[in-house]
């Protein structure tokens, strides 16, 4: 029996067994009423459906839905979706000398992540901390990253919208910082400042999404407070924390933060007033656009020049030479 | 001589002498070259522009803009508005035995303020505090307005849009608070909560705010973080200083002050996600607005049926059986 | 074999006999090419999609949509949705001495409907208005609710979106008025004119809408000119019926109809220019809120602690402490 | 002395005698003191500010504002608008044999009025209803021009938008019939409803404002219940009292009447859904601009190629040849 | 076996042979593993969705998509839809002297196009334009379409809202011209000008659209470039080409195509700015819309006085007396 | 007499002679009847209003709007703006070896512009240019930059909003290319083409304005058909006249250009299909911004910490450490 591929690349005749992720997990009756399973199977390149119709009571209470499973079965398309249709499933044995491990099992290789390692962007992050001229900034960001190192190294961004996966925030606020500081010396900014408003500006969602590896979901207090309030009060609280912080610097980081979206429709509480806050939502917005864009050109597998329509950014994206 | 009425009883013939308070005053130069002092002049009941074209040298010294001041002249109506013509003005001797205070000068017969007086609406607040059945909510109620008193007593709610005098915050908490009250028990929601959410959601004016008796305005913080981000920032520190604060009580309260504006678009980084919220916002908004029409009818003094135009709420206002 | 349970507490075991209502009945043929019969079945406390696919000709006679019935069958979870497998169905005899009735049938078990007896609403309607100091709005109110008292009683508030159910629109305007008068008295508004909106600002839905007991439906007028403008003009005949009803009265009566909405895009036509007017326009969409708000927390029966996603209200509402 | 020409010839260096009707008049007293007059002056071609310095006391009780005056004075252009000083100034006589119709005045070229005589007008209205075939309808048109004749022949259709003056209600009428006409009959319509929307669609109009030769204002009605809902009462009493008018055709005249502005957001109720209702709704709005855009373009009598910018339209307008 | 109607005469009972065209074919695989094709068959008055589950092998090579086909089977009804169970299928030989074309096989009986015959209207065209005054324009006109007849003879308006069909955008054109033209006299416009308008505003189309018999789709230009900028190329090149083609003229005409869509939001750069502009962006609007709502009451075949909810114009429309 | 400083720094001493522009001038009548000239007065560094009271027949005709004057007269403040009383004015003679310049008089030193010289500017854009690898993109933009080198160099980027001022737009696009190759860069998308976006993206500017040294109007196609349009017109004839330019290319440039402003109701027919249009649109509005608030922050001469309220941008803005 043949090993299975990555899910980005099933095809209606794949068949074979693997390793996956079982993100969902639900009992069902058909219509002539026999019970079957439906799944939701997961690597790091995709996901898919699964459906086991035979021996349901055997593999029912053979694993759960959050747990890693090695599966058997083959690939099908139904009403124009793929499906898989599963022969037999078990949850993997984790143990560092499991069989599981021998045949192969890596977590990493189920979870979608970063492209980059998070050791690199690690470092990335701290040169760039490093490279901040103000002390006060400095020791700021230096204490925040550092108290939340375990949360910002996987953390994704968003629990749908981009950089949604392990490692996305911290992408996404290198990706910014890195963007932002270049555009803050083209237009005679405090480069500094713009840095400092991208490393904080989203770390309200540390508070606001709950990510488990197999899983991200909203909190009471993200869904009550909201990430740019939540990140406020941490911003305030670590300022006060060192002594004789300036007072104006204090008010334009939370500027930066409780500005980031732009507008007061897109959930900022206060717009942009100062060069650097503009500068800091400007790159906000196309650094997500940029990720949404991107992914919406790799996920779009048709022969077509254009994408499918992307409801979120509401239009057709154009692949051009990938074409 | 006679004795001045109050602004708001001033027509085309009023002149005579008494205490106003000058709000501003500049210096300019009539097209024919002479210099004069055009100022603005209020009380408890108004205010007005004025001009001082004669003895320039002479009075342009003996007062400044923010200070009381006695003032002598006779009222003009000039292109349709109201105008007073200053003949002779002074700053106010405020000593307790000074020889105005004896003419009557009274600061507060010169300061826009609530209706009810401050250590009345004080005693309601701490009987609307005391009569909340959770603990940890009235204690968080109690130490918050014990350690703002003095400022909770004669804040006004704005700058400008409604309750924009001495003590308008207070006189705008109270009436919330009651009317929430009495929601909440038609609708069955918890009134404790409904009470704290009226009591703390405008907080963050204590801070968006710098009232002073003749003017308000805007802070560094008001203007770049607002009175939501900073009167959460000041309640969740309030909240963590309370040993055993609950964690959901917490987050209900940060919600409601979140949440107040009732949109993304007035400047709410959340929506009302509860019942209490739901109510809490729509009591926010009636309460502003009666405010503004009960306000915007008393100073048209047209014989109309309707008030003029008021560009704010975009309509004219029946004024029904006043007229 | 059992009894079934309301709809409410079905869940993927149960089976057995009851009394139903038939709302939807079409005859399909299915893939293999056999006929089967797809159904909806409800009860006050809810509803479900029923099928049936044996003996279809046997069954399809014995009732019809809009039919009471009797069924014994099974229920299922196919595709995660609650689908009753009917094994048998009939037109229940609704004859006052039938066997059904004996063997417990009762019209009111099966229809949705207010949590309060009709009975004891219109018992507080009509001390409601006994309680109107004006005399002619008391005569105004008597007459419109007698004369419309059948429907008045039974007439749900709309097709779908808030107090969508048998008695819904006098709990509506019940529940409104108390909540209108306190508030009137609250901010010095006139509390009778308040209450008379209460109960006439729907009263053109009893136009609007058709109301049988198994649906409601959008008359022709209903969609042609809307309940605003049929009741502005129900209420302008009965003014006018009423010697010396008087003008300023009838035109605050119209407005408080026109202006309910509030806002032009939301379909008024004029917008509140009164203080009674933005008070009652406050309370009808808080009490809509509410209800609405209500509804969603109650048919959750996830265990998280908000629910779904709410389309209508735009946003996931906290369950709270029910969760 | 010469006589002045119509005001809309008047120039920098315009001088003389003529008859004019003073809309408005208020006495103020300039910043040295001195009181003087301020006029509004206007004839059927335009209307511009006056001012009366010398002599006040014996002009003052000689006119009222409301009066047709017979003026003296000389044009000037002051802060780049055009103004007239007055030198004497009263009131006319205006008796069938008085000096001053003997002298030329005449009512009619005082008031700005609609291009066409009223009697054409109003033979062109007739002709119009004669040619309805639906017996029903033509019926209702006819009693209900003919009730509203004496208002309906000089009503203007706004108190400022567009064809705001004498006799602009039925100019707007005949136009929309006549352009709804056509394309009924071009897109297979019904031509008779199409043309009863038009004339009916703003008889609410008569009811909204309070039409004086010099001077159009909103009703208490018309600022609290609006022309649609006063029109949608109006129509139905006329209907109701016609035996055997049929109930669907008064519907779709009340839904052509209760959607003619096309959208929520514009004041309409409901939206259209009949093609008659689209047709009206879409010639409204057409007949409407095209004279805004008639006027914005006559009264520029600037060389450029556009007008200035309009406020209303929220662009400038080419001019075109007439450049 | 009797031969199939046309496809808005299918019922639930329809059984037969005939020629339809195949837009759509899919392979797939059942939920038991079986393959079966999923196709989508139209003609002149429609389309269904079609299944072949028996003997997929055989037929799967017969045709292809976008192919005209001979088929056998019989219409069910499933999950509320109409679908067509294929017994056999395969392409239609079309030869001129075909047994297929001897059983009737037409192509213009299987796609849908405008009502009128496209020479039919290509006449009413060609005398449209000799009808214009305008020596220039008459000739810009002549030569546009003329060089662009071959698709102007069959384009359809749009890929999906209106007129989307072959012939449709001649349809509309000339549609928009007639109306336009009585408009322009009426309001004492330009008629010429309108009529150009409407032959010129579309002529984008040309290149936003592929039209194929089968399918319309968006070229990469119509993607990226739009068919207001497109048409301004081509009818600017045009201009250039024509010796002594007035300034002013071009534009004017570019001015009408880049405005017809009325407002920016819809997508036009700039708005109308001259009488000419106002009319055709109106009659362009109106157009569409009737088309639209001819459709959707032509299409609804429920007993109902009402359509279903139109999702694009956002309300249900009125079928009145074809109810 | 003392020399007079630049605008920027006048107050209400400054007095003596200087040169100036006039850019605008008429004749008025003051109330009193007496003429008197009202003009505007600029140099490089602001504009100021001017009045000349005395001797107006003697100046009146000495010079005219549009040229340079060497004036005498002294600031005053009136109804606090500064004005500028002339007491002497005349034309500047401009030949080389006049008077005026003998005197300093120096036509840079009299027009708003860009920082930076225009020969500088100028070989920046021929060196960016330069750098473009892809051959056919590098002659188009030669070509067209050729081609319109003269206006191109002097031209502002609006008439108003942003960079409008003496080589604004060449300003504008040096700066947004330098930033867009940067984005481009860092986000793995095509450099050449933002840099040609950027240099071609308001080409149509040149057709749309029409910039003299004193003023900036809309041209009749800049009204009537618009920049974007007309741009993409030169755009698509410059790539034409190209033999073998590749069409994706060419509609790539045009895709640029089309939907630069981002958004439908900013005026782009098209909004952003590619990565190169969105980094395009958003580095254009951030140059726009950018240059909007540094220009708000320069002309805010208050002791303020904020602006002035800055109604394009809808708030005040930080000054920050300048204040």
């Amino acid at each position: 029996m043949s090993r299975l591929p990555s899910i980005s690349a099933f095809d209606g005749n794949t068949a074979g067994w693997g390793f996956l992720l079982c993100t969902d997990k639900s009992a069902r009756t058909g219509r002539t009423g026999e019970p079957f399973l439906a799944l939701t199977l997961a690597d790091a390149t995709g996901e898919l459906a699964g459906r086991l119709f035979d021996n349901v009571d055997r593999f029912a209470d053979q694993f759960e839905a959050g747990e890693f499973v090695k599966v058997q079965g083959r690939a099908q398309v139904f009403n124009g979706r793929m499906q898989f249709a599963v022969e037999s499933i078990r949850r993997v044995m984790t143990a560092a000398d499991s069989q599981d491990r021998r045949d192969g099992f890596r977590e990493d290789l189920l979870l979608a992540s970063a492209p980059r390692p998070a050791d690199q962007m690690w470092a990335d992050l701290e040169a760039l901390i490093a490279g901040i001229v103000s002390v006060p900034l400095r020791r700021l960001l230096s204490e925040m990253t550092s108290a939340h190192e375990a949360a910002l190294r996987v953390w994704p961004a968003a629990r749908a919208v981009h950089h949604a996966y392990r490692g996305g925030l911290l992408e996404h606020v290198l990706s910014m910082a890195e963007a932002g500081r270049m555009l803050a010396r083209h237009y005679g900014a405090d480069a500094d400042l713009v840095v400092a408003g991208a490393v904080l500006h989203d770390i309200g969602k540390l508070e606001e999404l709950d990510y488990q590896a197999t899983s991200t979901t909203y909190t009471r207090d993200g869904n009550l407070v909201g990430h740019i309030t939540l990140g406020a009060v941490m911003v305030d609280q670590a300022c006060r924390a060192i002594p004789g912080f300036p007072d104006t610097l204090q008010s334009h980081v939370l500027h930066l933060i409780a500005s980031h979206h732009g507008e007061r429709e897109l959930g900022s509480p206060v717009e942009p007033l100062s060069l650097e806050a503009f500068i800091l939502s400007s790159v906000d917005d196309l650094d997500a656009r940029v990720n949404q864009i991107r992914r919406a050109i790799d996920v779009d597998v048709s022969p077509d020049e254009f994408t499918r329509y992307h409801a979120r950014l509401g239009r057709v994206l154009w692949k051009g030479d990938k074409a």
